[in-house]
């Protein structure tokens, strides 16, 4: 099945901004996009990347700048097609098989907050809509074309990794190359109110 | 196995107090015990309710005014145990059965933000210590006794339900009497600046 991992080529997670400079994003977010090919790979899947504009990675890249909506239903309509974002650091080849391994027409991996961070559709009439809280979206597209629909419970599928706090998560649990360059960029894990967070040298 | 499931039963839940009076906060908990119940039978185990005060629930309850770590480390000093937290009103059947299924000594599950949702213990000697990121400590610990480790990676047993933007988790995905007080409640999903929250009518 064609496999296809989106990214941001041109001014990448801009609500990292506080944290981190217009280069530091590029650079992690290509640490991130590492780690989602390589667990990909882990489990047997060759994916293309494309991205809005140059990116660095181990796989094939087509540089297309329309919105991901636009994208993803072009490709859609071309037949199977399962999508992982890149944005999924902690990812690992047993949830990507996992994510592959229900036979219904449409999986959907649900992110944090409502979004939608990967999916393998079967069925020729299933759409994407990424705005708002697309799991919903995307559970009642499923039903309206007869597609039937599994989830995968995953936390690392359902890790992206978006703001500041959410780079806990790939201290606490990453041991790829995101991790690495967090790491390698001064950041560690801190302990505010019991709570945790991460703070830089 | 023993399995346990330790609620506060005094004054549950103070970080949602912006959100929920005492009142609404144990009817919330309750709501939420009973789910973590309703899962836990679903996948044929029978737990104990350990909690700090009284509290209404489908399960036999033991009152004990301790804190979670000698109160879980005793029973861990008495034999095999499980033990799964109250608060993780997404729970489903086959997350449970996921998380019993390894053959490790120790199996735990994460929750977001590096604390330890459940746990499986088949090990006399790995104890727990729930203060800060027990994660890592409980990694650490289990390596001390040179206990096998596995983890379920699972997002139901990794979303754990401590602040306001937490209720957005259960509105997204909770079919069970969580979400249902929540709704009755008043509660519903708002959309901001593309994140997604909670409102109260």
């Amino acid at each position: 099945m064609r496999t296809v991992v989106p990214v941001s080529g041109s001014d990448p997670k801009t609500r990292l901004s506080p944290v981190l400079g217009p280069d530091e994003r590029r650079a992690f977010t290509e640490a991130m996009l590492a780690d989602v090919l390589d667990a990909l790979d882990g489990a047997g899947h060759s994916p293309d990347v494309v991205s809005t504009g140059p990116v660095e990675c181990d796989a094939p890249v087509t540089v297309d700048d329309r919105g991901l909506d636009a994208l993803v239903n072009d490709l859609l309509a071309e037949g199977p097609l399962a999508v992982v974002m890149a944005d999924l650091p902690l990812l690992t080849a047993d949830a990507v098989e996992r994510l592959f391994a229900p036979a219904a027409d449409v999986v959907l991996a649900p992110g944090l907050g409502g979004g939608t961070n990967a999916f393998v559709c079967r069925h020729p009439e299933f759409r994407v809509d990424y705005h708002g809280a697309s799991i919903r979206d995307h559970r009642r597209i499923a039903d309206d074309v007869g597609a039937s629909l599994a989830e995968v419970d995953s936390r690392v599928l359902a890790t992206d990794i978006d703001e500041p706090a959410d780079l806990a998560e790939v201290l606490l649990h990453g041991d790829g190359r995101a991790a690495d360059w967090l790491t390698d960029a001064g950041f560690e894990l801190s302990f505010d109110d019991g709570r945790v967070g991460v703070a830089r040298e």
